[in-house]
């Protein structure tokens, strides 16, 4: 398969090198990634400043392409205007720290593969539910893995596949469950702190609140208990039963 | 009521001067904003550089306060450290161009608001559908109206209104539509240019791809049509039909 990388910890880390690896074993690989950290950068866009573009060299051979912009310039800017061709399927990752529950919408990972599934390319995120990964290559087999199980079963148009992996040993995997997106959310707490100057700034930082009523059918559940999640989403944000009541209203 | 506005195009915006004067006839408001524009940010947070609070006046007295981050930055240190209270509802706006189809993926105004809506706060994104706004005027009123409406009515947790106000003389408004999000989206052109120092670099430009099949009871198509459009939206991003599907596969 023509597969393009992407990611949002930026093309120097260690997760895409991971999937970049293991995945030019069996595809023909394209890698169009951020030149910088992009963590929790949403599905935010670049249109007020111009975009540049990086060639990128690793152990002396040609790796990809950087962007200094978000995971979503770099499918928009990589399928346009630097591959010039349509890959199979687009894999965003792997990245450091969980993208369930309400992470979906804080991410940059997922918004990566989203910007693919808008543009009707199937689509695939992969994050390792761990802010320290050590070991990406479990993480890197499961993403080949789901590469084919994608391409030959297929997705929607405007579908894409978010997959969380806990940070654990293989065996110690309990298997993988098809979640839905758990509503937990962050408590944010900012740490408040003054500088060298006598100013203040604030840090976020925060814990989960775990949602009441969830079991392992819910992504966030599902890697605490030890199970791979799998979460098909899509960009329709509407909420239908609410327009369904606001349609009788009298404006 | 108590309402905390919020925006993307930034704190010295006009759109955020006409729905605070306006507000402010009926309404305890508060504002916390971003110091500089945000747009196209999504639902970015700031979480590896610390952020920092500004009083800001207007006219010789107290405005609000702007913080140098995202609009969903705003909501979150605006209710957990500025405020320290729970504001009635959220009002993110007026923003300058039209959020509705795909643009509320990439939307900072739309975001301000869901970020209230994760925090289980009523909120409503408000647009106006040009990129040369000369009146906020009318849209004022009309985030107004709704307020009103979301109080009486109530929104589930989670859920938004996001309206988009056709940039028209108000009599030549139709009128108000509940509508879905269209599946509209950019095709993206980047143009290339030339810097003083013979390096490319490329800006963002494109076109609206107008969804076939699509009316005036999608958002985007409301507009074009000269009608109003409230979208309420959340943000359960779950594919239930797909979920259901891949729930059969053996892994």
């Amino acid at each position: 398969m023509k597969i393009l990388i992407v990611n949002d910890d930026g093309i120097n880390s260690k997760g895409i090198m991971a999937l970049a690896k293991r995945l030019q074993m069996e595809h023909e690989i394209y890698v169009v990634a951020p030149l910088t950290e992009q963590s929790a950068v949403g599905h935010a866009i670049t249109m007020k400043i111009p975009l540049r573009i990086f060639k990128i060299e690793r152990e002396g051979s040609f790796f990809g392409y950087a962007v200094d912009g978000t995971p979503a310039d770099c499918i928009k800017i990589g399928i346009r205007n630097i591959l010039k061709i349509t890959p199979d399927i687009v894999i965003s990752g792997i990245n450091n720290g969980s993208n369930a529950a309400i992470n979906v919408i804080y991410s940059g990972t997922v918004s990566g593969a989203r910007e693919a599934a808008i543009m009707n390319i199937p689509s695939i995120a992969v994050s390792v539910a761990s802010h320290d990964v050590k070991d990406f290559s479990f993480a890197a087999e499961i993403a080949n893995k789901f590469a084919y199980l994608v391409k030959e079963n297929g997705l929607p148009n405007g579908t894409l596949l978010n997959i969380n992996i806990p940070d654990l040993p293989k065996q110690k995997i309990k298997g993988i469950k098809v979640t839905r997106q758990s509503m937990s959310r962050w408590d944010d707490v900012y740490e408040k702190r003054v500088d060298p100057y006598g100013k203040d700034y604030y840090w976020l930082t925060g814990s989960m609140i775990e949602h009441p009523n969830e079991n392992d059918s819910f992504d966030y559940f599902a890697n605490l208990n030890g199970y791979i999640s799998v979460t098909p989403i899509h960009f329709d944000l509407t909420d239908y039963s609410t327009f369904e009541k606001y349609q009788n209203f009298e404006f």
